[in-house]
């Protein structure tokens, strides 16, 4: 089975990979963006049967910094 | 308006970063984590009227190294 897990800054932790992507969109001609924000994907492939729980105990011992970062698991 | 933009990279590309959570998932014992690839997630917010065509472009010309990356867009 594969899932796939997002982690994300949370909101109102300050994002400099995110406004440097911003600048540099309006550097290269691109109006109106906004705002960015920049977060990991990791596509996991995983033995049959693991649990959602499981992979947010994954989330919680590695994958996300829980203090800065929120995650979400999506089972595919 | 809000757009999501995943960059993975190409299957055959090595991935050290996905190999070490693999490890580092096997370390902390997890078992039956057959593959991990890790890429990059961009949530951008976009004025109103964005065309899928100019985000593609934000793609091809900062976003992705397309020689080793590909990516997909997602309008939210």
């Amino acid at each position: 089975m594969k899932a796939r897990v997002h982690v994300m800054l949370k909101t109102g932790v300050l994002d400099p990979q995110g406004a440097a992507v911003q600048h540099a969109l309006g550097a290269l001609g691109f109006a109106g963006v906004n705002e960015v924000r920049q977060g990991k994907v990791i596509e996991l492939d995983l033995a049959d049967g693991t649990s959602e729980a499981t992979i947010n105990e994954m989330c919680e011992k590695l994958l996300a910094n829980t203090v800065i970062e929120g995650y979400s698991v999506e089972l595919l």
